[in-house]
């Protein structure tokens, strides 16, 4: 990930941990400086190292949510 | 993606479709005839081509849920 520079912005949960310590996350991150972007991405411990993930916007985190709303 | 097999048993949401028709996808998917795992990535029309995602066990996408109850 050489040249990829990013801030978070907010974590909006972290929804696993495995035993070595990766955590599943669900956060807003601002990718190189520009606008941010919602992300679910595994990270290492102090988010040393970060796993594959996928960005989505706002619109999409809350249809996301309306389409769990019956999934149990 | 070559050697990859993999079946959609059950596609839970479709969040978003891009001008091109891409969709970001919810889905429960068996890889290579395993167990299978739900998935969040992008599609091509018709699910030709498959773009990046990451994969979620039962009790984070419940977990994602329960995170999601107060987003707005």
């Amino acid at each position: 990930m050489a040249g990829i520079q990013y801030e978070i912005m907010e974590t909006i949960a972290v929804i696993s941990e495995s035993p070595k310590g990766w955590t599943k996350e669900l956060n807003l991150i601002s990718w190189n400086g520009r606008e941010p972007k919602y992300d679910l991405r595994d990270w290492a411990p102090d988010h040393e190292k970060m796993g594959k993930g996928i960005t989505l916007t706002k619109e999409e985190v809350l249809q996301l949510k309306k389409s769990l709303e019956n999934f149990s």
